[in-house]
């Protein structure tokens, strides 16, 4: 499970966005916006994410809207939240959303998260993911959804070359946002440096790394770092981690999908903490 | 690496496009059309999509349009491939394809490869990846890649219930598409039952599984076999599988992206083999 995170008061966030008063259609084209912008509420659609919402309590929720059928289906958790429930229709929820957004008939209001510092992980046993501009938002999304699965305690990314926390990225989440510390540094290799400082095993994944994943000793702390897609590592990146490896691809195709590289690497080094206890 | 296909003529698809004369407009809307068509042209673009299909030749080629830029970066393949080459540039190729489309600066028109039957995996020794109405393009394409990136043989599926292999899922393929066969069936219990008749071990992937993938015995011909996100596989498949086995996941969140289920479970049979011969 994740440590505690420190709390900074419910006014900023990592997946929020800005509610003045607008009118509807403004409003659905700027669900979930960015992390980055000094907003305060955040609007989470659809059942994994809402339920996580609900169940974890890490937000301050400020009202439910659902459609009869989906309040049903959570209503223990609904309960438990004390959250203000708003009956509507489905219909109503695509008009606020837009049409695109699969909302399975929920949306919550809350107050936003923090993005948090790097500080966050100072004292941190566990394992931290470090994103080195990933900008694809169903790839990021997956990632965090993956990170929250194997326990993963905070992703570490840049200001710049991220995507927004936004519709795609966070229905792809799946709830993963509620448990993964977001923490957003302006520079990459600093961070890096600093995770050193603390203690963290810095390991790069980089398809010419001299060892395969799976056969290195690895201990908690533990970094992970992955590049974009086609990039892989930049130098300033790769030379701050401890050891590069690589994932041993036996067939004719010798690169993943980030995601999809990502959760092999978290499923590997999971395996192996594991078997090292 | 996949063992040879039969060949059945180059006029079908799994990927294909009629290319009767159209307007560029209504040929841009439809690039990359249903493999379930009976089509005979297929539009490839992307930088390793094509690179693949000039690579490993199992696509007659028939033109390749690319800007001056990306045919120099291909040009040993170009050449090898004895494709004629038409140089355009970048706002040509988009203007052709939509502005959606990333073509990277190369599109090709190749004769569509075949949807392949059951018959095809009747000699293997490998694995084969079973899809139970995986619907959504991002994942069908990176399971594809990871598939390839895996040397996975086939990809087995049913007619309905699967994404048509257009655009987005080209993309996410990044060439994966002339690695994998695409084995279409109408009845997806029923080819359960015909690969244990020809010796396939049928590992089903359930979260309820008694098992965990990583602790179990596998052998060769294995069929991996992978249900939709929520859920999960139906009954008729469940019961036609040899095993059934779950991911350990120590985190909060007890599900994952159906690409990033795929390929962990990949790496751990992989692994498993590998440690097995």
């Amino acid at each position: 499970m994740p440590k505690q995170r420190r709390s900074r008061g419910p006014d900023r966030d990592r997946g929020g966005k800005r509610e003045a008063p607008q009118k509807p259609r403004q409003r659905a084209r700027q669900a979930h916006t960015d992390w980055r912008a000094d907003s305060n509420l955040a609007l989470i659609y659809g059942f994994h994410s809402v339920r996580e919402a609900l169940r974890t309590g890490r937000r301050q929720l400020v009202r439910l809207h659902a459609t009869k059928e989906a309040a049903e289906r959570l209503s223990s958790e609904i309960a438990a939240a004390h959250v203000p429930l708003n009956i509507m229709s489905a219909q109503e929820l695509s008009a606020r959303l837009g049409a695109q957004a699969v909302h399975q008939g929920l949306l919550v209001e809350a107050n936003a998260l923090e993005a948090g510092d790097i500080s966050d992980v100072a004292e941190s046993r566990g394992t931290v993911l470090v994103l080195d501009q990933v900008t694809d938002p169903h790839n990021f999304g997956a990632i965090l959804r993956t990170a929250a699965a194997f326990g993963v305690e905070a992703l570490i990314t840049t200001h710049r070359h991220s995507p927004e926390v936004s519709g795609v990225l966070v229905k792809a989440a799946s709830g993963g946002l509620e448990h993964v510390q977001l923490i957003n540094v302006t520079n990459l290799a600093r961070a890096l440096h600093t995770l050193g400082d603390y203690g963290f095993y810095r390991v790069g994944l980089d398809s010419e790394g001299p060892a395969p994943l799976d056969s290195l000793p690895v201990s908690t702390p533990l970094a992970l770092v992955l590049g974009a897609e086609g990039h892989g590592l930049r130098r300033l990146t790769r030379e701050k981690c401890d050891v590069l490896a690589r994932l041993d691809l036996p067939g004719p195709i010798k690169s993943l999908n980030v995601s999809n590289a990502c959760a092999i690497a978290l499923a590997l080094v999971t395996r192996a903490l594991k078997s090292a206890e």
